[in-house]
């Protein structure tokens, strides 16, 4: 969202309290402002001003702003601060935060924080960092509230009661001795139900819980599709570890798509966290050089058709044109492909379907297109041959180009490769030298039947 | 996520009571399976099958398989049925998606089934179907807990025991005598406080709403940035109309990124919707016509070119890889700078920087691939003139197709026109011109000089 009118009066505001350097004031005016507002705002001031600002919230604030604000800003922030400053406002962070505020650390720092964290946490928090962060592991709380199936309403409520404000209150779990989930007591049926009620009674045991080692995106399915506002954590014994509550879950989604969009265009979202112009040209590089590879065969095509050809010169300058309208309707299929894929809403059965229904899109499309280029190239350019081989070849390339768009992640699919890679330079570059052989063989052929 | 091979047991199981006509067995099997995986397995089922499984439900689950399934199939399975037997599932759903369902229906259907719904429910229904779908409106669910102020924390819980199951419980909401909003009881502090305590006393005061026209985008940032799990929606008067709770959020932010990856495409997410190739077609060819104006532009470049470049015929057998190497490099700087607006993770002062940045990154790819590309060119295609023409204006090809990819949605931005389109067919044909016209001129001067 835009900032609004009132956010640039208040970042203002800020500012001048930033540089008068009246700690009072400002402290006051922090505390009557939402640390999630505060870090929307950091991008407006400078440097200098950020570290000031940062100093002067409590640390709850900090930890808010911290984890809210973009992973460049937060990095230059946590550089410059103390690790026991950090470690306290580490502890105010829910664990899974903390402990990705800490695995961003280099491995020194990260370790001068965990010394001056308290010993159970400090052990917690160590824990987490050994799962992969896009696991369940990762992005788990594990401050969740396990009771026995003979524990009742009021026993619950009152670990509620006194549980730390970070601790997952979506649901209670029920656990064996053994730690391991029996069931669950959503908060809604805890507060409804009467209070010397056992959990046991109560409890839900058509339990759904995810394996701590599984892949964010598949936790996210899960939440997604079950309306879940948190999802319990197991180990492989069935232990309960935590829960992934559903606000991660909206960060996985975004993170996910994000991704999905880089990787249709040969670049990856994990380059945006680098300042380093060669680090970012090193990830988006070994796709170009594929795709110049790829172009090798483009070149091999015009080299190959420039001796052959009646009329190069003319029948060339068409080569651009036939090429973006190809490069682009393959662009719409592939991305329609690639992205009824991610959402699972493109089954296995219809593939076919799916691809025949493109090729008959891009073909009506094509005749359209072939029709006026056709016009424009006779009318602009004087020659009735070259006009009907040019809008002969772009309705035959647009419709190839489709094919390959559509086909081509539903390949990399049964293939167990991710096909958004397939959408972007990929694709474009088969069907360069696709489209440019279409034409120049249509040219060829109607020129030495009619001319 | 792909079915698991546990889910394709009971599928074929299914398929075999569905097909042997047992309906006992039927209704039983059904009973022990959740309505959101009978929902993902109906792409396994022909139609008949569909429609015989669906008439085995019960209401209550029929409704959670039509909300959960894809709009094509549910169109088909909702045209079959009584208007009777829709009004009845419509009962069990949470209102905002038993607007949805009926939204989605003929005028006349609609009507026909609003019909047979209770009077209080089918004016609700017939107020939230006014609303813009994508608005706060459109997927707020009106069914809250609203007391007043003096209620006890004992009085609050009793509502809620007694309220219907599709209730937003994630909060109580406080409001005067007008209904206007005065104070939010998250559910957990509801519990943890004492029965007798009142609502206006744990309340907080400091609420966050949206108005009941806010496009669904902004609701999905304030639910985000807050990590809430449902917020309240008013009108201009600050009366409380419902709450928009995370599970749609997490919908709108899925159709959002959708959306978004097929305007790049210049296509429309809405297509999908539609069975008929045509219709996709129309969706799809205003930005192939314009993307066909753009080409003339290319075409006329080459048209230049082609009586004035010495050595025209071989010269331009590496216009295809100029112009490929131009599209995907500007297709990933203009990616990254669409998804970073998107993300509102690029602040206005940082444009400049992130424009000189993209351009910094594609001048050291284009070295790298100008070098690469001159190299291939000397040694296959014999001339060393030609190659280091081409290697040259591959370099500052790939330089100004950044540009143009980075540039062209921070300035559509600015203009308030959505960077989204602008990524796509748009950009790559600009491209194609400027990348021949930069390969021409490099190649003609090089060739005067040296040849």
């Amino acid at each position: 969202m835009p900032e609004q009118a009132a956010d640039i009066d208040a970042i203002r505001e800020l500012r001048a309290l930033l540089q008068e350097g009246e700690e009072e004031a400002l402290r006051i005016f922090l505390r009557l402002i939402r640390p999630e507002d505060i870090a929307d705002w950091l991008d407006h001031l400078s440097q200098e001003e950020r570290q000031r600002l940062l100093a002067a919230l409590d640390h709850d604030a900090a930890g808010t702003v911290l984890d809210d604000t973009t992973p460049s800003i937060r990095a230059e922030l946590v550089e410059e601060m103390e690790p026991e400053r950090l470690a306290r406002i580490a502890e105010t962070m829910p664990l899974d935060e903390a402990a990705d505020l800490i695995g961003e650390l280099e491995d020194e720092e990260g370790e001068a924080v965990l010394q001056h964290i308290g010993d159970e946490d400090g052990e917690v928090l160590r824990d987490l960092l050994e799962y992969d962060e896009d696991t369940a592991g990762g992005i788990m709380n594990p401050e969740v509230v396990a009771l026995p199936a003979d524990a009742t309403v009021d026993d619950a409520i009152r670990v509620l009661r006194t549980s730390d404000e970070n601790t997952v209150t979506a649901a209670v779990y029920v656990v064996d001795p053994d730690n391991r989930l029996q069931g669950i007591v959503r908060l809604r049926r805890l507060v409804t139900a009467p209070p010397d009620a056992r959990l046991g009674q109560i409890m839900t045991t058509d339990v759904i819980a995810v394996p701590v080692e599984s892949d964010q995106e598949d936790v996210a399915d899960v939440v997604e599709k079950y309306d879940f506002l948190a999802v319990p954590v197991i180990d492989s014994e069935g232990r309960l570890l935590g829960a992934v509550t559903v606000d991660d879950i909206i960060d996985v989604i975004e993170e996910e798509a994000t991704e999905d969009i880089y990787k249709m265009a040969g670049s990856s979202a994990e380059e945006e966290e680098s300042e380093s112009l060669l680090h970012i040209a090193r990830y988006r590089l070994p796709w170009l050089l594929i795709c110049l590879g790829g172009t090798q065969l483009s070149t091999s095509v015009m080299g190959f058709y420039s001796g052959r050809v009646p009329m190069y010169e003319q029948v060339s300058i068409f080569t651009p044109a036939i090429m973006a309208m190809g490069g682009n309707t393959s662009l719409q299929s592939s991305t329609t492909t690639v992205r009824q894929l991610a959402l699972d809403n493109l089954p296995r059965k219809h593939y076919l379907v799916h691809v025949l229904r493109e090729i008959g899109v891009a073909l009506i499309m094509g005749v359209v297109c072939g029709i006026v280029e056709a016009g424009i190239a006779y009318l602009f350019h004087g020659n009735p041959i070259i006009g009907a081989a040019v809008g002969i070849a772009m309705a035959l390339g647009m419709s190839a180009a489709s094919l390959l768009g559509a086909a081509m992640p539903i390949a990399l699919t049964l293939l167990g490769i991710d096909p958004a890679v397939a959408s972007g330079p990929l694709v474009s570059t088969i069907n360069d030298s696709l489209g440019l052989a279409i034409y120049f063989t249509t040219a060829t052929v109607i020129m030495l039947h009619f001319a």
